[in-house]
């Protein structure tokens, strides 16, 4: 058995967002009005081999702090399902 | 008054992820284990001017289309927040 993660990493507020401006700009160049703003995070799934939930998301953390967020600009949420 | 939509790109089952097996292989380098499969996806979050959400959903919705999401191999769900 395993559980599926879901982590969502989106940058901290107050963190310039390049990519969410050019996201932003190209809305606007389509003819889309009232953008006010946007933001790019990531969304990542990972499929750990562990059935104990509350196991599965330490180990998932660990990995956010070690590999997936960068923790000084940005933030990271999990999400389990069995 | 506006809405806020949170919008999730993901590939489309069958499509190889580059990104994932990547994160995939420095996970398994970290020494984590049992890490069975990572998909890399996008999360974007756009503050649009339309306080109907029905009329917020299929703004971005065309967004989405237009812009966002590459239709042929990937998904997109869209969640709105007054």
């Amino acid at each position: 058995m395993s559980s599926r993660a879901k982590v969502h990493v989106t940058l901290k507020n107050g963190v310039l967002d390049p990519q969410g401006k050019a996201i932003e700009g190209a809305l606007g160049s389509l003819g889309f009005e009232g953008v006010a703003g946007v933001r790019q995070g990531k969304f990542i799934e990972i499929e750990v081999a562990e059935n104990d939930p509350e196991r599965a998301r330490d180990q998932v953390d660990a990995m956010c702090r070690q590999l997936l967020a960068n923790t000084v600009i940005e933030n990271y949420r999990i999400d389990i399902e069995d």
